[in-house]
């Protein structure tokens, strides 16, 4: 079984990818795994942030001599272009690498033609190895800003089953479990950015940072966006020094993702209110929906969505289940847009 | 391995006893498997309807001498008193069994006692087997009514992810999919009522009936109750003749409730709307919530709980969820209060 020492290899890089989501925009956070000539792990790496080495030059260096006749097997196709950084195609050459293992091709045409090269040289490359691992989880969202120029937008909200995200009086804290909002804070901090609208901001005065669940600022955080015109005091917690945070007027969503795309945004964090998320949904900008339903009942209070252009049932967004599973208490669901 | 073709035996009762849910209502849906001293299943039986044989008495006619000496399984231990029936302890005792598992202990006092009746005649008696499976399935409503004398309330609604029952404009066919509206149809067959809103019928006009796929009316018909003081038209499909119908007024759940009991009704499925449903729930008189939530997002529209005496997050009613599986696209959500 020649795969299977690969495909344990693939889940590691897939590991080490995911420990640096959030920190390499817009740069993709790639794992990279060395197996010398018998297959053993003799390098990991993954992707530093911008300027610093892509994941395959950590793990070659890890690896040193060890890396002549081996394998690397890498989450995205190797670069073969001249950034910030030499392409890592010329150093997997260099380094003696004898077979190249990629579970996704770089759809991105300055970047892409990686594999090309390496077959130039006579290095075996085989591409898709977990590939619906890598794209549906480290990759997405970069995979989806290459594609689309935009960022990649989870609308995340905690509401109860029968469809509240606030009880009649505005009490909202809390409907979602402790493990939820653990899970909420771990997923922040390895985001790019957070939007919230003036509403929310003004109405729960949120502090948009990632903490662990004892209070403590989590090593990264995520850019705060505030979106839309209403003026935010200044001594709002949105503005303490705990993380950056701009305002964006206006409230289109288009315009505000593609003023995050300037920046190098890739991966959004969409956390309402109703008006904005009713907003980013109708504007066809909702690339995953996150919800965290409570077993509770209110019977009132407001809903999670606002307004999205839907006046009839057959103009609803329809979406496809990607994931149920039990949060705590709570439902999560993953579900991802198929149009309307 | 003695135990395993008991609890095959028992697995064959529980089937044998969904088989005639709806069906044997004041009475408990019970089945019975009897084998022969040897472990042979030679007798299946379930509750006919009231007045017509138990259980046991239908799986030991099936089994006849073969009975002598053998094992009687069955779901609900064996009634010792004389109803419209003679006791099933007599009976089990003059076939010559020689020994009676049973899953759940009887705890209706008129009926209980059969276990010590058995054990007085020199019959081994065991309980307990399967009996989760028994109490949160084939007589979870039955033991409701035996411990309240309330029947049992299953609250069933469909709504969109945002927790919309209907679109802006009223529109609702069809939120859940044809996979989830199939189950419901098979779910009313069982029922021995369903109960909506004068509202929801004169809005909807409902059939309220069980059917097929294809249109056709199930074998069996719960009976339809609409509940509420405003008059309903002659020509509504709930008064046609696929079922019987009856109109309860005024709308105080309690009083509801005391009046299936009096019909011998045990196991109710309560369809909305969202007034109805709000009332139920804030008087306590929901038992289970059974949720269709669609993978789709309206963004405005009714929910499907109204007003149910929560004005904040303190006085949510809570659940735990029993179950969350997938019911074609949509998710399905099995829950039980937990008080508030």
């Amino acid at each position: 079984m020649a795969a299977h020492p690969e495909e344990h290899a693939m889940r590691t890089a897939i590991a080490a990818s995911e420990r640096v989501r959030g920190t390499t925009s817009p740069n993709p956070p790639v794992g990279c795994v060395v197996l010398d000539a018998e297959g053993e792990v003799v390098g990991v790496g993954a992707t530093q942030p911008p300027g610093g080495p892509h994941a395959e030059i950590v793990a070659l260096r890890a690896a040193g001599e060890r890396a002549h006749g081996g394998t690397a097997v890498v989450t995205l196709e190797p670069c073969a272009h001249i950034g910030r950084t030499p392409p890592c195609a010329d150093a997997l050459r260099a380094a003696g690498i004898a077979r190249v293992v990629h579970a996704v091709s770089d759809p991105n045409p300055a970047a892409a033609g990686g594999a090309g090269v390496l077959r130039a040289a006579n290095i075996d490359v085989h591409s898709g190895l977990l590939a619906d691992e890598v794209t549906s989880g480290p990759l997405r969202a970069w995979l989806h800003f290459a594609r689309t120029g935009r960022p990649h937008v989870t609308w995340k909200y905690a509401a109860t089953l029968d469809g509240r995200s606030a009880a009649a009086d505005g009490t909202s804290k809390w409907i979602s479990s402790a493990e939820s909002r653990a899970e909420v804070h771990r997923i922040r901090a390895r985001m790019d950015a957070i939007i919230a609208g003036t509403g929310t901001v003004l109405a729960d005065d949120p502090h948009l940072t990632a903490r662990t669940p004892e209070g403590a600022l989590a090593t990264r955080q995520p850019l705060r966006v505030v979106v839309g015109d209403r003026e935010i005091p200044r001594h709002a917690k949105v503005f303490d020094d705990a993380a950056e945070t701009i305002q964006l007027p206006g409230g289109d969503p288009a315009a505000v993702l593609a003023a995050l795309a300037d920046r190098g945004i890739v991966d959004v964090l969409l956390e309402g209110g109703p008006r904005l998320a009713g907003a980013f949904v109708a504007a066809g900008c909702v690339d995953r929906v996150l919800a965290y339903i409570a077993a509770m009942l209110f019977g009132a209070g407001p809903a999670a969505l606002g307004e999205a252009g839907v006046a009839s049932i057959s103009q609803a967004w329809r979406l496809r289940v990607e994931e149920t599973t039990m949060s705590g208490p709570d439902i999560r669901v993953s579900a991802v847009p198929r149009g309307r």
